[in-house]
């Protein structure tokens, strides 16, 4: 665990005033806590291009009623067992399923993965997600 | 079930080269599935645009260790009950959780929670996924 | 003019390192200048959603061989003179030019101009850029 | 100069209905243009992912009264002078000045020359707007 360092900022007093009403706007209860989520979402951005490990999802929307679809996607996911965690699966409506799979590895071979997904027929809707072990983010 | 309709379009020699080179390397095996996913993908950026009804995830990592953490992001969910489908929590190290949650309702609803979950003290990372329903993109 | 506030914000001191190293990549030679950019950027993107009167360019890259296609670029621009600025041609090689148009109005008006420029065949490539009129970003 | 091939693709008919009303929307006139768009953006990221030499804009708006920006600005520009093609300068207002840079090169030399402008005291807002040279987009 590491300690809290406190330093000063300057903003002009017009632009400080639009700040404190966006983030007002989106829940947040004080200035510190705001700017520390612009600043992980960057450095997040920077662990997915220099090819750290990093964690993320993959959202699939497909119809199960698709003729053998189910069968193809769970062969991938096993061909790439070593970069998934888990897999969550929701019935949608009759047809719909969306499927969420938690991933986590270098960033390349989570796009091959995603890639693969979606390139498969029968999927309707695929997203890559990127997300972060947490570990370099205190 | 609807039925297939099949129509030619026209595209200059050497486009079509680089783009088979493309879909080929994203493991498409034809062109019409690759075709299909890129229209696809702009039709669930209007249903997000225009508030149809959506499908999404909401992914968050976060320290379990930060006191209150865990009670406050579920008072949170419990509070957007009507738009959360299901949670899936992944311990991913000793310390860091990420939790993924699926999510349907008007894009506005969505996003309203996912930015109340981002604001919250001790969520290092949060993005919000959007996907579909899947009703209109057969 | 207005004036220069200065507060205090904590972070982490990993966090904070991880900051440092960011933003001295990127060439900041101070943290306040860098989170200001961070602030700025949030706030540009809430006056596109919001529909206040913004700032922006079109770029476009074509063949000017394409027959007619000069006289239709122009056509399109003259119908919309209201929101642009003003023009500027670049003849990158013998057959491809790229036209930067700077453009000032609400965000639909520009994304209405944008759509019409990327549909007309011949365009090879078209990007719509989010600006500001920097009026309220002091 | 390179030629036409038709070649077929098939697609569920409420798909095809949706996309349909999406490019009519958008201005299109037929099916084969709004296709090469969205085959074109995809070529253009790959452009820019693979370090070929592609060409963009950086739009700055900054307030020209801010001291010796001016001169900070295009010092930098003269130390790249390498990527850039041509500068246009517009007076949105009294205070505040829109730039868009043109420039050609490869993705890293830009992105370098585009950090070190958006790092820049007093420049309120910057954007990279990824284009391209057009040469292998027919």
């Amino acid at each position: 665990m590491s300690s809290l360092i406190r330093f000063g900022i300057s903003l002009d007093k017009t632009l400080l005033e639009s700040f404190d009403v966006l983030i007002s706007d989106r829940g947040y209860t004080n200035r510190s806590e705001a700017l520390r989520d612009l600043i992980r979402d960057e450095l997040v951005r920077k662990e997915w291009l220099s090819g750290d490990i990093v964690a993320g999802t993959i959202t699939l929307v497909y119809d199960h009623h698709t003729r053998e679809l189910n069968a193809r996607l769970t062969d991938i996911q096993h061909n790439h067992h070593n970069v998934i965690i888990a897999t969550q699966h929701i019935h949608l409506d009759h047809h719909n399923c969306l499927e969420v799979i938690v991933v986590q590895g270098t960033p390349q071979d989570i796009e091959k993965l995603a890639a693969r997904l979606k390139a498969t027929r029968g999927v309707k809707h695929s997203a890559l997600t990127m997300a972060t072990t947490g570990k370099n983010l205190l």
